[in-house]
């Protein structure tokens, strides 16, 4: 037996992002259905950045994998090393004996897997209409998002805002050759009434979008807020909206409800829903005219099941083998 | 740039155990001298076994490194698979940038840290006259405890002993054929007497080895307890002796001296020294008619720092090498 060793360059052959789409969709019914080894994580700060280790299992396939994803955040890499700026490794192993199935670069599954989340929540909880998109943010991040929501929305248009117009509008530019609908820049308060679909995407620690600003009926992905003290989000907002959290217990701690719940807004008891319970229908769409918020924090179970699932399509392939122990 | 992908064969193939026990004595000078990132741990136990991570860093040679070991336990894979029962990799990325460095095989070097450890503090605690090693348990710790001890020692007879004596005496057979000097079957409570080094290397829960059975001046390697309720030594015998330890906070939380911390016979404080301040004689060694124990837990440093060395001596070969992101 051996172990493979696969490069970002074979994970973006052997993915489209509607294969991230249908895996995360099946990554949260796992999660539903408690056929998961709990997610756990670590933290450590060095002197330039951050080491991020995120542990977990799932029984993928009729198969049990356990996998931990080790990354790196270095803020200034992109600009100091030509390296990006969260970097790492994917691990896969079998749980029944620990064997190593295969060890992967994480830098696409990082930035995919969040998006291809959000696809898999609109799918379910956007509104059935034409789409007015509006994106907070002007990063990979934003990017990525608003090309995994048009694989599953009818986007008619795409307001971009944020707190930097230049920044912002450059991203229009870059954008807009991606896509043939109408991009443009915003304001900030204009893009939140006149959306039917919000993407938050920055690294606010305070909010900029106002309740008072938010059709009813209005989906919201809040990806931002995924650490303690990050926010984009008014809490009154928040607390008067469905709230449906990627994982319950870490949205009430690290996601956008930490504000709404740390003001007594409400409790951990008033989160709608997980995704998976939506997937999975053991809780039904909220009504059309509710404004529903996806409190998206990341799970490690997301990165392991998407490595899991390029071990499997490249078990067989010709990418790189190795024995890594004397058998 | 690019990553190494080093298996088994090559780790053993590069170092000798009398490297390990070099390295493992810089590594722990290292730790004195407060060039580490603080190592942590993460724990999950699946059905047939447990994944233990181990996180940590090292400034090495002038480098900044961060890493982490990813072990499966797995008591039955032996029988089962024919695979190790640990097993797994280590992962060396620059604390820099989050480059990764090296992805490796953790077999041999989860094994053989530990003996080098035991080599590097019986090189500075055990008594300077001819050894009579009393080594407890048979399986192939206690064979790289024996093996690593005489690296630093002179050995002039092993007495093997533990609570099945048909296992016991199988080991002395395979011990015997590696060792010119005599090699023999013994009582626990005679190994223990007639030994002035003693090494206890059993997943015991409850101690078998008495205090008055001890001759003041003995050293004694107390490896077997590393987690939670393990006991191999009666605690009156670890209160009255002079503990070193692999790190402090780790041997009271999970080491021999968890029991005698339990029980109130000592206190955090009675922790004489850590291995790294005797070998950087910001301790003196203790008195020749002191009992000695090292408690040893195992850390997350010796195994990074030994990974560490690995790729340094490994980077210019022409072993694996893989381009894991594009740049």
């Amino acid at each position: 037996m051996e172990t493979l060793v696969i490069s970002q360059q074979e994970i973006e052959k052997t993915l489209t992002l509607n294969d991230y789409i249908d895996i995360i969709e099946k990554i949260h019914i796992c999660h539903a259905n408690r056929e998961v080894y709990e997610p756990d994580l670590l933290h450590a700060d060095v002197e330039e950045g951050e080491f991020h280790l995120k542990t977990g299992g799932l029984l993928y396939s009729g198969k049990r994998y356990y996998g931990v994803k080790l990354n790196g955040g270095f803020q200034k890499n992109k600009a100091q090393y030509d390296l990006p700026n969260i970097l790492g490794i994917i691990y896969i192993c079998n749980a029944a004996n620990g064997y190593p199935l295969a060890i992967m670069d994480s830098v696409t599954i990082s930035r995919l897997r969040t998006g291809a989340a959000t696809a898999v929540a609109a799918k379910y909880l956007a509104p059935k209409t034409q789409i007015h998109l509006g994106v907070f943010g002007y990063g990979a991040q934003a990017e990525i998002q608003a090309k995994a929501l048009s694989q599953v929305c009818h986007i008619g248009e795409i307001r971009i805002s944020g707190r930097n117009p230049e920044k912002a509008k450059a991203f229009v530019q870059k954008l807009q050759s991606e896509f043939s609908i109408p991009v443009f820049y915003d304001s900030i308060e204009n893009t939140a009434r006149r959306s039917n679909v919000l993407v938050t995407t920055t690294p606010s620690r305070h909010y900029y979008i106002q309740k008072e600003w938010i059709t009813p009926g209005t989906f919201i992905a809040a990806i931002g807020a995924d650490s303690p003290g990050k926010q984009e989000l008014e809490p009154e907002l928040v607390a008067s909206s469905v709230v449906v959290a990627d994982i319950k217990k870490q949205v009430c701690r690290v996601g956008e409800s930490q504000h709404a719940l740390q003001r007594h807004l409400m409790s951990d008891e008033d989160i709608y829903a997980e995704l998976g319970e939506i997937i999975t229908a053991r809780k039904s769409c909220p009504a059309h005219n509710r404004t529903v918020i996806y409190d998206s924090t990341g799970t490690a179970l997301q990165d392991i099941g998407i490595g899991i699932e390029v071990y499997e399509r490249l078990k067989q392939s010709d990418c790189h083998k190795i024995r890594l122990f004397n058998q």
